[in-house]
């Protein structure tokens, strides 16, 4: 008798937009059982998210996308909206996230999730570009957003003072909001930042994010 | 006696992040009688939202930010957890977004209002300030964003084929993805795209918008 299919697919490649997907679906594993997922690496060196097949399930032409095998094959696309339908309907002890009758603690972590969607993720996304693939020498465009990256970075430092989490009451929860921010974080070298220690709180939540297993697994994920 | 303060203040300006929110309140205020807000405009022209009395409500120093008096004067920030805060908690006939338990409508709804907030917003912002603001011309980052603007615009139009609204079954319904990202949209040519031809779902999608007295009322506040 043939198993029953896993629930999950994950389309994805080993970036910062690709391992907040694979990192929470190795913790919601750790904690619920019937959580398993195949994964389908794109090869976006190639251009495979731009093929027809693909802008079926995002018409954006961008990893990661989920699709749930258990919903009739339903599609989600957008890193931060894919780790909110995992929370909704998969995170039914609220281990990851606050239901939104718990309006502030909700809203916060939305505020913090909206902010690394917005702005830690493309700006940071610039500062790669000019720094790593831009076929032309542009120190106007590199610092611009090597600035800004530092400056976000800035923000999440005061955020973090006497913080372990960037949302919840007392010191914080684990939430989708570190889920989503900490991967790009980590990857600052890549865009030109070397270090950390001019944010010693932001390092901090960083290297509390990689001491998890489950987080740890996640980058893993997708790897050549 | 004094009659009781509006429950909200709206910190913003008339820009593509502000005018969701006033929008959006106008919208609200045309179904809920008890929807009433206070306008403080923010001269981003003189980094009003700089100063450290703005960045406690909103440490990126950005508007726009939403103050309830009626929850102990809890400040929003973010555009998009905005819409949300107040859909959630001022909605409650559901009118402009889908419950939790609409699974699917409900993260189409959220895919369409991140990629807005992480694509439109941060692209269409990178033209606009390489092609009017930026003290060197730099042909290649304009065209780099002018570009990708046009490819967010082609994406929207495959989406808006057959529908008026980005999320929803059938043609779909108006909601908080689709208010926030018309404002952004609609200034266009600002970021140096003359028109939207090219695009013509997206042209009366924006149109369609355009004609609400809500959303009309809306782009009206916070004008000099």
């Amino acid at each position: 008798m043939a198993s029953s299919p896993k629930p999950f697919i994950l389309y994805t490649a080993p970036t910062p937009n690709g391992h907040p997907i694979s990192v929470f679906l190795e913790e919601l594993k750790a904690v619920y059982p019937g959580i398993e997922y195949d994964v389908q690496k794109i090869d976006i060196s190639k251009n495979v998210q731009k093929e027809p097949w693909f802008l079926k399930l995002n018409p954006n032409g961008r990893i990661p996308v989920l699709v749930d095998r258990s919903r009739d094959n339903f599609p989600v696309f957008e890193t931060s909206a894919i780790l909110l339908y995992l929370a909704h309907n998969y995170d039914k002890e609220m281990k990851f996230w606050f239901p939104l009758e718990d309006a502030k603690n909700h809203s916060e972590m939305l505020q913090w999730l909206f902010f690394a969607h917005g702005g830690v993720g493309p700006m940071q996304g610039q500062a790669n570009h000019f720094n790593r693939f831009a076929p032309e020498d542009i120190p106007y465009a590199k610092k611009r957003y090597i600035d800004e990256t530092k400056r976000l970075y800035g923000v999440l430092e005061m955020r973090l003072k006497d913080r372990d989490w960037l949302a919840g009451p007392g010191r914080g929860k684990y939430t989708v909001a570190d889920v989503k921010a900490i991967p790009w974080v980590r990857i600052h070298a890549f865009a030109g930042i070397e270090s950390l220690d001019e944010w010693p709180n932001v390092k901090d939540w960083v290297e509390r994010a990689e001491a998890r297993p489950a987080f740890k697994a996640g980058l893993e994920v997708g790897k050549a």
